[in-house]
């Protein structure tokens, strides 16, 4: 019930910027990760208070912060003061029922985002909040709960592959936006090719397959709200005036919007298409309908002419010559065998069989 | 019957700008509350006459003049002396059957806005016209009727909560705008979650069902009739040439333009999810359909063939030589029984059950 | 069959510009009226002829010269040649079928607009063309027939109502045009609450209720094709380069925007809901279908069977032991009661009823 | 089946701007007809050969050269090398399987435009492409086949009257245009005023009704597909940067463009008139098998019982008591008319007849 | 299932810019070809390896450098170096899920698009992607697989027909892309014929029919959705800064635009035509449906009834006076025909046949 809007009324009443967590509690303390590297060095620890954390950060190097559970308002406060970032920002970070977004402030750029996740057993989708702030060199993600996409990056910044150790924190900003976006498509993949998958089951409609092609109906429509608004944060970003996108990375920013609106377009082909089954399914239930129709008014229309020609001489009247002509009953039988096949020949002449 | 559009009737062929209050008088005498307040101090009174209020306020501080009921046309004409407010605006405050709107005049800026109103009891939504005029730091807000969303806006001010009573006038008015909006999601939130919840009862349609959906489509219809203009308010309003926002209030109500998109397009999430459960309803009806037709069709295809063979040997006849012989009433339920069961394994084998 | 498209085809290769009525006759002779006034006076009279109104002219004063019926060419041309109108801009005034429309010429503005009249008895919307033309401090109002909504103003000019008296010609052509976009909401609102009041008969639908759903949905298009092309014209207008409008009157006429787009937002709110209970009339008659569907199978499913058991024992075979039995009579009945006890339980169970 | 799109095969792999004609071959040799005038005098002359005619053309005076017949490649060849226009322009001409458009060279404009075509007896619209190329004072024409809109400009023309005479190449060239378009008008009227008389036959619904609404539809949606992109020439050409246009007739066109909108307003109006006609054809149906579905409902679950209780007495038990009782015929027929009676009235409080 | 969108999970954590092939292997070795031409000469030839052929091309000539085949990394890595082609650029060509894109780079231009194949035999749509890198004078075009539409082009340079051999090689571009389009414009026309084919046989609708029906719109869906985004393309590439395109070549891509453009609305076309199609199917199989209830009501209504009156006569009563009157069993007959008759008068009344 929760997931298509999320639960605002405990902040009624509370005034702007006033820090307060919306949403779940999926985490007992917040996990605290921090990577600070350059081209030649990497350090990576957990660190149990933010206080520690936020020591620990080396300006003159790329810093990833990553922070696990939301609940605790505490870690944001003292970030928030520690960088000068507005409580407004925050506080949009703290609220995990908001649109995709990205906003401004004098020291920093927000992104919200979300991350998609597919359970195949249940064929359900649910997403999950994810920020970014960039400040400088410092890169802070914030998740509502453990678990991530992000692994293979970190393997990437251990390892030193690809661009990633060479790059300005801006381009982590870039590979961790763009592996949520990655993600969408895988999603995309598995739930459109299990919907292309039901196009053979509906020549043979059911009940089962109605409420299963509504269902996917559901999760698409649950998807498309979830990334829509991913393209208007890419145009923002993009056209953002506080060039604090190097000439580089807002070519690689560029090829994400690009993969943005190849995801949106993906999930609209299989909007359609899961519609148009939908119709297809209705059609084919009226197909359906029309021939269970026929086959009773075959029958119908044969045997009911005959009973009551039957009926007939099962009357008791004293009077009733017919009955005692000799061969009357075989005539009887010519008779209905006669109108019997001449329905059935109307029938067929009219296709219905 | 005139929830969707109030009736002009009265105003027919009135001069523009004469003053005219088009809608019901929900209270005897205007109820008139002013607050005034800066960082060190506050004045909260409730005043008989509007004079006594306009005397009472201090062009040094901040000041919240509050009227409910708008029937008063003295008041309107008073207030537009007072503060040279030009007739139009003033009109547009008293016609309470208008769209949400912006509009500026040499002295003062208007916003005109609907709260929403959600009874739980009768799934039904009601609005009432909310205006705001903002001239320098006095905002005077206009409501229809008594009782309102802003109590906790006023203890905000009252304790010295958050940053209100350190802001200027465009920060109060927009707390005021806020709350309205804030409200929207809350309304969308709820009535939302029980149209999710109606998502099982679609398995098993009747017709209290479909009169129980279409009602909330036409609910959210008001809803979304109700809220979409006040994304052009939040544009013009923000696009304005008079700056009378500060750089800092501009940040707010940019948020607030965020959030106005955002109850957008909730409500239009939730329109197209009622719309699908509409379609699966009648998806779900035409399967049922079906499924009678299918019962009917066996009982009628089965029985109806046999009861013509009974009646062939209802006959009188004289001559019918069946009836002499000693198994043929055997014989006759042998032939019954082949039939049908032919009959159930041609329906077996096409899957109608 | 002229309502939705009117006959061009008397026009058809004639040279463009040249002056051709197109429309239907509604007066013998055309009516000319004119009013000259200013702060201090007011002159008010009908004329014979154009050539002694054009002479009554006052360039000193406002004039508001009003002609009802277009046929007479001659009246056309003397207007034409007397104030330097270029013929296109006149043919555009006399042919009656185009959408409302504004446009300039070097010495006038034009604006082509509609005025609808609403027949509560027939349910019937019909339209006439009136078309303003702006000359310096002189509007020409020409009206296809006699009788219009133009009354109240004529009051407002004679007794000194409002600004009128004091203001320039541009501000009595917006009460003009404003007086018929008034107009149209009192209009939508009587179409609008008889729409409403369809909604408690649908749970019952019956085909004249479809008729009168689509005569609605006709009559609300035919609406708002209507009204539609004046947000056009009043965009155009308000980027008109020629200030020909005060800064005072562009207040008027902005608002006047507003009032057009909260017509066609109010039309097209009614398209949508009389769409929607069409939608609504369709399930329900499907839902009645499926009731009148279930009655039908329930009383074949339970008898036929039973008949068939009846016409069992009334065969007259020579050897049918179950006929000799003492009980057997009682035993039929017993077996009937079970069998149809049984489906009853299964439809039932089924939820048939 | 070639009508929605001109088959482009033999094109395929030849070289951009190699003339090749695409489109049916209409006359044997191409007609080809002159006219040269100015304010005095008037030359109008039919040519055998293209080298004729291009020697007879005045550049002092104005000249409108028609084709009619494409398939001459020779002719095109010398026009485009005597006017040296480019031959990617003249290809566009030759193909006729285009949309509307229009074009720049250096010395010459291009429209491609259609004229469209109604047969009454079928119901049928066709199209032919229509193509001018203005060069300074010369009009050309080319058309598919002989017979045409502009009869009535060339009399026109011969017999001075209106501006034609007096005016540039340009507004002859708008005249053209403005005839064609005036003829879309002309079309959709017949076809549109046939729409609306098929209103009153839709309460009586039959299957070659439901055929003339779904022809109706596709010869709409083959007018529209025709004349939308004609808006687009309008712009392009209202916005071209090659003054080609007089001021004077700049004004033409732009009444030509408002035209041009009208139309297509006025076609998207019938398209949905006749998708909403259908819509209601289908409630009919419904609405008629609903009643079909009544009328056998009530006499099957009238009959099948009384039938049922005459078959229980129709057995022939030893010993069935009721057979013997002296009034049991009687009270059968008692006991029949209470279970109908009683069915009637039951039907009738549900109103189902 | 791979067909709408194409499988990324091995890109899945790829570091971006590292060059992955993504799709499926159709040739074992890429074919390596290359034309080098000017207006005066022209040399041929196909390569082993990638290194010779890079060290054939003449930057003094115009160079066409076509790869067959994308699996082999090593052929891009050579080409991106030699050429300074950023890993971006050559990583959308290897991807071949891509939507059609164009992207420019600080020394090339690329086009990423897409080729259609139609299989007459099973109706099936399925693309190619075609990648276009431009680098000064060379172009350098990548295909998944052998066979393409380019053989008429090869000829074209061969033979010097046409201006190819002396225009620049951003005309070879044209004319390369030209061709694609040119072929989706010969697909279109094959599937739209296909699809007005199917017209006649919607008034005699079956089951194999409707599959038809939604087949042919999922391919026209997948049709549209591959060559939609050409028009960005279009758009983008003719609105690029960077002058690639020489004025001569623009007018060709001009003309490029328009012919996307009319393939774009030309599938468009087809879309709704078959939409139409299927609307206009569910259509007649209710009529149908309709009639066969009909042929079901009148026969069941006719006959049950008289059934009715022959069982009361079949009851086997002491006293059931009627039985012994001598002309009862012809009354009988007559009361029956009566029936009949009237019911079948009621029927024509009501126009059921």
């Amino acid at each position: 019930m929760a997931r298509f809007l999320k639960s605002r009324k405990k902040v009624k009443g509370a005034a702007p910027g006033s820090l307060i967590f919306v949403g779940k509690q999926n985490i007992e303390v917040p996990r605290i990760r921090l990577f600070i590297y350059d081209r030649q060095s990497i350090f990576e620890k957990e660190f149990q208070s933010i206080d520690q954390a936020l020591k620990a950060i080396d300006a003159q190097k790329i810093s990833w912060l990553n922070i696990d559970g939301l609940h605790d308002i505490d870690v944001m406060r003292k970030i928030g003061e520690q960088f000068d970032i507005s409580p407004l920002a925050l506080d949009n970070v703290l609220n995990t029922g908001q649109r995709s977004r990205y906003f401004e402030d004098k020291n920093s750029s927000t992104i919200l985002t979300k991350a998609v996740y597919y359970d195949p057993a249940n064929n359900h989708l649910s997403s999950e909040q994810i920020s970014f702030v960039l400040i400088n060199q410092l890169v802070i993600s914030f998740q509502e709960k453990p678990g991530d996409h992000f692994e293979p990056i970190r393997d990437r910044i251990r390892n030193n592959i690809g661009r990633i150790r060479s790059s300005q924190a801006d381009y982590l900003l870039y590979t961790l936006v763009d592996s949520l976006v990655d993600n969408y498509l895988i999603n995309i993949e598995e739930i459109g090719s299990r919907v292309e998958e039901l196009e053979p089951r509906l020549s043979d409609p059911d009940k089962a397959l109605s409420n299963m092609l509504f269902h996917y109906k559901t999760e698409i429509t649950f998807f498309r709200k979830t990334i829509r608004p991913l393209k208007e944060v890419m145009t923002r970003l993009l056209r953002s005036q506080t060039n604090f996108l190097s000439t580089e990375s807002r070519a690689y920013f560029l090829e994400l919007s690009d993969l943005v609106d190849h995801s949106i377009e993906a999930i609209d082909t299989y909007f359609s298409m899961v519609s148009d089954q939908i119709n297809l399914y209705n059609t084919n239930i009226s197909n359906r309908a029309n021939d269970v129709m026929k086959v009773l008014t075959i029958f119908a229309s044969i045997f009911i002419p005959l009973t009551f020609i039957a009926g007939i001489y099962g009357t008791n009247f004293e009077y009733l010559p017919e009955l005692h002509f000799r061969y009357s009953y075989f005539v009887m039988w010519g008779v209905m065998l006669s109108v019997a096949i001449g329905m059935l020949l109307y029938f067929k002449k009219n296709r219905w069989f």
